[in-house]
């Protein structure tokens, strides 16, 4: 599994696979000043919220490695700069902020009367790799859980991408699925296309083949017909917010397979950090649903249009799953329970 | 309304609208030979099975009108070639062959002695219209039936496409939204795009623009999250094939669309001509689904692909909905009521 990783530091080489050009071309990009880290982190190429904190983390690893040079003062002042520069590249990004702080804090606590600035460096890089362990451990948490609820041979689907081009490995709502396969569970995976923007179609069935898995591409309407089926035994999907009552915010179409989960008797799971869950929002109702713009769906994915000029649309980026529809939220920490859908 | 027609016969001439350019053009297209036309029913330049029937019914009289100078019986002989050779052009279309024999009948029936050819031909022409009146008047009966179930203002969302282009006027499950519209009902539609062809917002959202209908054009995956926001408050689709139990085979994502319209307490019709009535066929699990190909999900709608090479797919055609999911199904005859999903 080791080499399933979106983002890589070995050596002082900060290296991505560029997410634009998938699934058509994996491109490995390295990565070896400060605007090319910011480039990278603001065109999406490297996108997923825990792997842009790793990318920025590390990002600033390369930096201070140019800055060697610098007397120690001068090293922790442009430092600060560089961190600053890096994390306007998405300002919404909390993770991306969340590394760089605990990366600056990091420098400054590392300094001290006759301090080398080679020192603060490797201290800067031993702070890198435990974001990214502690995001590996908390990935393999949530697998780790979820796998207790699953069993070999399943079938298992997922919407949109959560998985290891999202984060350090292994990913959130697709963990168990990675683990599944270390272990030899044999899950068969349908993956929703996810439109607009095809994130299953182009992200998620790309990297569960890159691991071998057993996966289907669906188009989003064709979910009723797999449960129906009885090909599906679980849907695991992860989260953007996880109110106080339970109800979550995800994908736009992820409400929709958890209506089908409830109405097929097929559990619905969702799979996030613990970060996730957003104690100051009380419900789904209190939540702001982002409306995205028309050309993502009346443009061809490459192309042409797909559907008449001026034609009005509605372009949620995410919707509400209630938590009455939800059968579990699972964590690093363990799983809540929210209710049984059987039957 | 009256210009609302994919299929046209004035003055010995038929034109259609050559529905593979929509929407991007509209571009009316003369069929004046019996090849044209053939080619015209092949390649899907007119589709939807009433509009079938008919451009083969009056492409029928074109090729007449050019046998004129032909005796009697020479003339019925090759007419009954011609009509095998459109008939040929998609051969499981069963409305094509009906409209074709109904044609070939009328010919031998208007044969007597000392009838001249251009007697027969002026038959054939009113049979064809008489084709075409009958498909209007069974499409306005839907819509007139259907009406009395649909209050002013309402959301109405819809899936695929069964309106004016696939028929002679008003369509199947558009039609009470074009009565609507003359009534001044002003319906919000919700056309669902319909994965993986795009029928919704190629064919739907083009329609109902041309005709002054309100339409938003939405991703499959956002019908939940409309429906939640209270937007809409019946949904009407068409059907391929009713069982004797009631369930329905429709466009692959409709059964999606009742599983979530039952969810969300709101009605779910199935409107379609009695001919769609299956009565050798018990239930939903023993119509076979047609499998479609990867490329329809994987490759971008013009060009470029989505998804990576080689990945599996699912691309069901079509699927069933459960007759415990069908509010009412509507044809030309009347309503028959299955449950009420209030609640």
């Amino acid at each position: 599994m080791s080499d399933l990783q979106s983002v890589r530091y070995e050596n002082g080489v900060l290296s991505i696979i560029d997410q634009r050009f998938l699934p058509g071309q994996v491109i490995i990009k390295t990565l070896d000043n400060d605007t090319d880290i910011y480039e990278a982190i603001k065109s999406l190429a490297v996108r997923g919220a825990p792997a842009i904190g790793i990318a920025a983390a590390f990002g600033l690893c390369v930096v201070a490695r140019q800055l060697e040079s610098l007397s120690a003062d001068d090293f922790l002042k442009t430092l600060q700069d560089k961190a600053d520069y890096l994390n306007s590249s998405r300002p919404t990004a909390v993770n991306l902020s969340w590394a760089l702080q605990r990366m600056v804090a990091c420098s400054k606590g590392s300094f001290r009367n006759g301090v080398s600035v080679s020192e603060i460096i490797e201290a800067l890089e031993k702070e890198a790799f435990a974001i990214f362990d502690e995001d590996v451990a908390m990935c393999r948490s949530i697998g780790e859980h979820t796998l207790k609820l699953l069993k070999p041979n399943m079938g298992i689907l997922t919407h949109c991408n959560a998985g290891w081009l999202a984060t350090s490995r292994y990913g959130t709502a697709l963990s168990p699925i990675y683990l599944g396969k270390e272990r030899g569970y044999n899950f068969k995976v349908f993956a929703d296309e996810t439109r607009p923007l095809l994130q299953g179609a182009r992200l998620t069935s790309f990297e569960l083949m890159q691991a071998g898995v057993d996966v289907t591409l669906i188009c989003d309407n064709m979910a009723s017909y797999v449960m129906k089926q009885g090909l599906v035994q679980a849907v695991l999907v992860g989260a953007d917010r996880i109110t106080r009552s339970g109800d979550v915010a995800n994908k736009i179409g992820t409400s929709g397979v958890a209506v089908l989960a409830k109405h097929y008797g097929i559990p619905f799971y969702v799979l996030a950090p613990s970060s996730t869950l957003d104690l100051n929002t009380e419900s789904g109702s209190d939540i702001h649903i982002e409306q995205r713009d028309s050309s993502e769906i009346t443009d061809g994915f490459y192309s042409q249009r797909m559907a008449p000029d001026n034609v009005k649309t509605l372009n949620p980026a995410f919707d509400v799953t209630d938590n009455n529809l939800i059968t579990a939220i699972i964590t690093e920490n363990g799983i809540l329970n929210l209710k049984n859908t059987k039957g």
